[in-house]
């Protein structure tokens, strides 16, 4: 029986004919559903365990999809996926051509609106709200289901602080669970957690001052509570927020008790959570550990090192400097824009700030980074890890527009190491002392090399390196597509290998204009291979020299080409881009 | 007596020699000596007029330059730079080589942060402060002075959340005149308003919720119980913050009773505050007024139209809209990431959203513009004002960036019309219904045409124009860079101008592929010239087109060399650039 009622949700519709005890029944398939699907294909975990109450209960309540409801972020969304439609092809979750793992308007009418990146849902869910007053569709609801790391990010609060002033049809669900991928940080998190453990506010609390109506804590996982609530709250106009009490991970013990690591725990046994053991004995360790291990070592001997990340200690590694060295290393939440400031603020007193910052989040802070670090010409360093294409993902994560958006700006440096030892050398290059920003982007996953953990060598500036000398092509590659440049000559035969000279020109910004011109006078036919946009990116800033000089031969740009990349593997997608192994082999095939 | 005050004021040690009563007198003196100089030459008037009394306090109970002091925004900085050595000099004040219309570190010791966009002080002053406790220096002071309509963005929540667990010295003065440009907005003005007005809000006040100590409302121009107040608080470690009442444009009538008009009112009688008339009977229309006027005329006929500006309603000239339909145009405070993601909301259901927005606030919104516009192709219109180089607001307000970092973002299209006709085609055409989101980008100030209400017509997306038929040489200009290119090619002789083509391409994206390949297929030598940087930019563009197809002959970009411009007029800055008309003269002539 319990099997059978998941499997007869198709939509909502068939949710909503379901009485107290179906319902109850569905929660528990549901978990299930997503832990046996997860424990085998990947994804995030955590999450989507903690709302699956929620989850029933206001597409319960509300009339989806007419009613409008937006997921803040997306990883919470399996559950909302599976009940709308999507039950039968959910294990295609994150795959190529498969579903999306965050909500995406183009893959059902359930998903009002795509995310990805966090804080997004009031602003997207009062835009709604407002248009369908100016329809004079005043009996719509519109909702939007916030996390609590979520909402302590600035965008977040500037949706409040519009809302609290509209008569919108506006619902924001505070889902709290104290934790985003890592536990939530900052006062108002502190201010929230007085409420989550019994201390009443008083009536004018934050959110009953910004005009909200206030309801709640309630627990997220009582279902009968959440439908009860919720039924009361749909009769009611304006703005109005509920505080919700989850547990991330909750129904899988181990995910319960380890939330960090159950985010996106990789494959598990479905019954104990138990995680699969892989093998990595052998393995390059990743760029993100290099790059957090290294850290620690270098702040050791220079007091002046301070490491920020804008809540992404896990991910980044900057963990392990705020362990080592609680005092020098801060997580200040979702905040990239106050993280890139504050860097700033610190560089004006003489410190070296690495910010660690995925590529895509620093799209957050563009502004601050213009304004408040390069202006000014501060030595902030950024490390952008998750730089090029991330995989499953998908686009609203690939790091693949930071070069074209860094280069424009004055004063920044841009460079890309090609394996873990340049990454080690930059960073210990960067803390010996900048006279400029910069800008080190490495990718997501694991390095190139056996052996990390060499003696430092100090960094040229802007030195570019000849891998591989030749007589007719020359390629320039930047950072790790160094790598998949030497496979593809190596696949050359070879009279065709003899052929073509390999560059690493490790900088975008300051070109290597020495070895560039040396490249233009000798070859008559170049080519550039980036992990990252075309359009004004690596390749660009090659084309722009070279025109400057006067240089009238073949260019050839390889990288992202204009268009969004979806998710599916690494592999998958620089095949598409052709920049993997095969791409580029036949590029330089057609060119000799 | 009076006079004598501040003219032996050097620095702030100097004002710390001073009695009560010789403070008093130096607040009107110092009133005195801003009004005449920005009556003569121009500037920001109200906001500095404001904070007379706050500012001699800060610098007299606090041991500036020791003690950080961090002005957010920076209009209402004058009497701190006056105070500060530079009231020699002041009348230089955001002319080419003068002073800068904002604090700025390269500029004196007591700028300890450069600004200009706002909402930057908190995090900037934390991270200072957090820097100070790691280098034990325990009694340094860290001031951030704010305004109520900056503290309203994301990122001053940010700062504020982050400070509120920590236990760094930082002092946050909210400088709260119910007014930014245009009068503040949103929830939490109206409950700073109930603080103002006397309703003492619960002790747990959304400050204090946040951790700070909080003190006030205090009156900003009452001198002597601000030195109290900061006295008794300078004692005090950890965050703290103090509300301070003031009145924008303080000590002058007229300034006081038309805050948005006194905010930089150009040239006034100092006594009366009487505006000096200009006689602009004949000149053009400003591109500001020819968006927010037609905007209006579309909206009468298409209830789908919604206009959306942060904080610019008269700046950008939305205000007409805003009068006209008040129901369908929303300023949502300095708020650019929530302004444009609202704006996506909005498009989702069916409605034709125009987002006025500074070309360098969009900064603000780059990764809302990709995640939550272009990832989703929703067809939102953003009108990006003050495109380009803007003259004496310098360094942080150029338009230079938004080609480049626009152009790498697939789906979204970049038009930059010549005049204000084809700016009112494309809004025009915009409204019809496009199938992806657009920018059209226009200077600021006055446009070109006399007859600017012509008739509609449809804008063909993407197609440029060739203005002039030549031989030799093909320019390509953008935007309202046609009107120096048409000027330069009329110096030139008979014989060279034949030989110079002339194209508007109008679009930087989609470039107008049919057209270049007749270009390139009939140019040896081609020239681009935009109003942004070159590095990624409109030539930069060309070039990647160009390279694609194998043109291998001379391509010249014109545009901002890779450097911060700082302030000037806008003719002197575009000569800097050699965009004026004599540069791309020089460059016509020396490739003839």
């Amino acid at each position: 029986m319990a099997k059978n009622i998941l499997n007869h949700i198709d939509s909502p519709e068939d949710l909503r004919k379901l009485n107290k005890k179906e319902l109850d029944l569905l929660s528990i398939e549901l978990r299930k559903f997503i832990i046996d699907i997860v424990a085998t294909k990947e994804g995030h975990l955590g999450a989507s365990l903690g709302v699956i109450e929620l989850t029933i209960a206001l597409h319960y309540i509300f009339n989806t999809p007419e009613d409008l409801l937006v997921w803040d972020v997306g990883h919470q969304a399996y559950g909302h996926k599976i009940l709308t439609g999507r039950r039968d092809i959910f294990e295609t979750n994150r795959q190529l051509n498969g579903l999306s793992g965050f909500p995406k308007r183009d893959e059902s009418e359930f998903d009002t609106f795509g995310v990805g990146h966090s804080s997004t849902s009031i602003s997207a869910a009062l835009g709604m709200a407002i248009a369908s007053n100016l329809k004079g569709e005043t009996e719509k609801q519109h909702i939007a289901v916030i996390g609590d790391a979520s909402i302590a990010s600035g965008m977040a609060f500037e949706g409040l602080n519009h809302a609290g002033v509209t008569n919108a049809n506006l619902l924001v669900i505070l889902n709290d669970n104290a934790i985003g991928i890592d536990p939530s940080v900052g006062a108002l998190k502190e201010y929230l957690t007085k409420a989550r453990v019994g201390y009443k506010p008083a009536s004018d609390n934050i959110i009953e001052a910004l005009n909200f109506k206030y309801f709640g804590p309630v627990d997220g996982h009582d279902l009968e509570g959440l439908l009860k609530t919720l039924k009361e709250m749909k009769q009611i106009k304006g703005p109005k927020f509920l505080h919700v009490i989850t547990k991330k991970g909750k129904g899988l013990k181990k995910a319960e008790e380890d939330q960090v690591k159950y985010h996106a725990p990789g494959k598990f046994e479905p019954n104990t959570g138990e995680l699969l053991k892989y093998d990595t004995d052998g393995l390059p360790l990743k760029y993100q550990d290099v790059f957090g291990l290294t850290l620690v070592e270098l702040a050791e001997k220079n007091e002046k090192i301070i490491g920020i990340t804008p809540a992404m200690p896990t991910g980044s590694s900057l963990k392990y400097m705020m362990k080592a060295f609680p005092e020098r290393a801060f997580d200040v939440g979702i905040a990239e824009q106050h993280a890139v400031t504050l860097s700033a603020g610190m560089a004006t007193q003489g410190f070296t700030v690495f910010c660690a910052i995925y590529s895509t989040f620093l799209q957050r802070a563009y502004d601050q980074l213009i304004h408040d670090v390069a202006i000014q010409n501060l030595p902030v360093v950024f490390c952008l890890d998750r730089a090029g294409l991330v995989g499953e993902d998908g686009a609203t994560h690939h790091g693949v527009f930071d070069i074209a958006y860094a280069r424009p700006i004055p004063n920044l440096m841009i460079a890309a190491p090609r394996n873990e030892v340049e990454l080690r050398n930059l960073l210990y290059t960067a803390q010996l002392g900048l006279d400029a920003p910069m800008i080190i982007r490495y990718p997501r996953g694991r390095g190139v090399l056996k052996e990390w953990k060499l003696p430092y060598e100090k960094a040229e500036i802007g030195k570019a390196e000849c891998l591989k000398e030749g007589s007719e092509i020359a390629i320039l590659s930047l950072g790790n597509m160094a790598g998949n440049v030497e496979m593809a000559i190596e696949k050359l035969n070879k009279e065709d290998r003899d052929k073509i000279a390999h560059y690493d020109m490790k900088f975008v910004k300051p070109l290597d204009k020495k070895i560039l011109n040396k490249i233009f006078g000798k070859f008559s036919k170049i080519i550039t291979v980036e992990d990252g946009v075309i359009q004004g990116g690596f390749g660009s800033a090659i084309l722009e020299y070279a025109a400057s000089t006067g240089f009238k031969r073949d260019l050839e740009l390889l990288g992202i080409p204009d268009k969004f990349i979806e998710q599916g593997s690494v592999d998958q997608l620089q095949e598409m881009a052709k920049i993997n192994v095969q791409g580029i082999q036949q590029k330089l095939e057609s060119m000799i």
